[in-house]
C-alpha cells in the first residue's frame, strides 16, 4: 500500500463511453470526493474494452500515481476485461475467489434466480488481488497493489460504485494535506476583467 | 494533414474537471460525433492546467492517433495554457495572429466593451498553427499538424465548441469506413442472461 495518497488517477472503462453513447459521471463524482479528501487527481482517462490498452494504462497510471481508481468492465460478458487487464498489468494469473463465488450464488439466491454460468467469471481475480463485496449488484470490486500504488477497480453503475468507494476505498486512504478551492460568484464581468481585478490573488 | 482519420483522441483540459467541480459533457458529444463519422475514439483524457503535462499529452496523443481534439484552456487567464502547451509539443514559438486580433477587437466592439488587455493573449498561436474563428465567444480555436496528426484545440463552452467543430473540423475529416452500433432494448433479463441468448452474435 502506498505510504501516502497524494496523487490519483481515474480510469473509466468501456466502449459505451468512448463511442459517446454514455456520459461518464463516475469520474466527476470520484474527482470531487478525492479533492475533498485532499488528494490531487492529475489525470482522468477513458479507455475502450481493449485488453492490451487497458493493461498498459493500468501499469502506466500505477507507476506514476499513489492511487488508481477504475470504474467499469467488471460485468459477466466477454467485453468486460478489467479483471484480465489488471492481472496482465501485475503479471498475475487469475484465480477463482471462493468467497466471491459464494457471495455471487447468495446474491442470485436472494433475488430468486439461478446464477447464469456466465456470471461465474465475476468471482475471478488476479492472484495477488482481493475482492471487494458489492452490496448492490453482482460485480465484486478488486484491490491490488501495483508498483507500490493502490489500485481499486469498481463497477460502472454509480449505485454500486459509490457505496463500494465509501466502504472500501475511503477507510484506507492516508492523506496529509487539504486542498482549498473557492468559487467566487461574479456578475456581469468577463473572465479576463475579473482576472485583472484579482491581480496577484489569481496566483 | 493525416491521410485518413481512422483513430482519434479527445483531450479535455482544466482543473475544474480534475477537481470534480464540473462534469465534462464535451468529450461525450465529440465521441458521439466522431463515431457517427466512422472514426474510432481510442482514448479520452482529462488533464489539469499544467503546462508540462499538457504538452506531453498533446505529443503522445499526436504520435499515436490521426486526429486529436482538445477542449478548454483557451481563455485569457494565466491558467489557460492550451496555446503554450501546443507550441511546446510542436517545438514552436508563439506569435500574434493579426487576423485573430482584429476579430477579437471586433467582437468586443460588437458587445460595446473595451477589450481588456488580458484578452490580447487569445490572439497568440504556435507559429505553424492556424486560428479558427469563434462565432460565439472570444477564444479562437487552433489547428496544427503535430507528428502527422491533425490537432484541433477548441474552447470549453459547448455553445462555442460545437459550432467550431461543425465548421472547421468536420469538413476536413477523411474517413473510409462506418461503425455500426446497435442498441437492443431488453426487459427483465440480466446482462449475462442476454449474452447467453445472443451467443455468437455478441462477437
Amino acid at each position: 500500500m502506498a505510504r501516502h495518497h497524494r496523487t490519483a488517477a481515474i480510469l473509466s472503462i468501456g466502449d459505451e463511453i468512448t463511442l459517446g453513447q454514455k456520459l461518464d459521471t463516475n469520474s466527476k463524482w470520484l474527482a470531487d470526493q478525492l479533492t475533498t479528501l485532499g488528494i490531487t487527481v492529475s489525470i482522468k482517462m477513458t479507455v475502450p474494452d481493449d485488453l492490451a490498452a487497458l493493461a498498459a494504462r493500468f501499469k502506466e497510471l500505477a507507476e506514476t500515481h499513489d492511487l488508481v481508481l477504475s470504474t467499469g468492465g467488471l460485468g459477466p460478458t466477454a467485453d468486460d476485461l478489467t479483471r484480465l487487464a489488471l492481472a496482465k498489468a501485475i503479471g498475475d494469473e487469475v484465480v477463482e475467489d471462493a468467497e466471491a463465488l459464494s457471495q455471487l450464488l447468495a446474491w442470485f439466491d436472494g433475488v430468486g434466480r439461478k446464477m447464469p454460468e456466465a456470471n461465474r467469471v465475476q468471482a475471478m481475480r488476479p492472484q495477488s488481488a482481493t475482492c471487494l463485496s458489492n452490496a448492490k449488484g453482482t460485480a465484486p470490486g478488486l484491490h491490488a497493489v501495483v508498483d507500490g500504488a493502490d489500485v481499486f477497480c469498481m463497477p460502472g453503475p454509480p449505485r454500486e460504485m459509490q457505496p463500494m468507494f465509501e466502504r472500501f476505498v475511503v477507510p484506507v486512504l492516508r492523506t496529509d494535506r487539504v486542498v482549498l478551492t473557492r468559487v467566487l460568484p461574479t456578475v456581469g464581468l468577463g473572465e479576463s476583467a475579473i482576472a485583472d481585478r484579482l491581480g496577484e490573488l489569481m496566483d
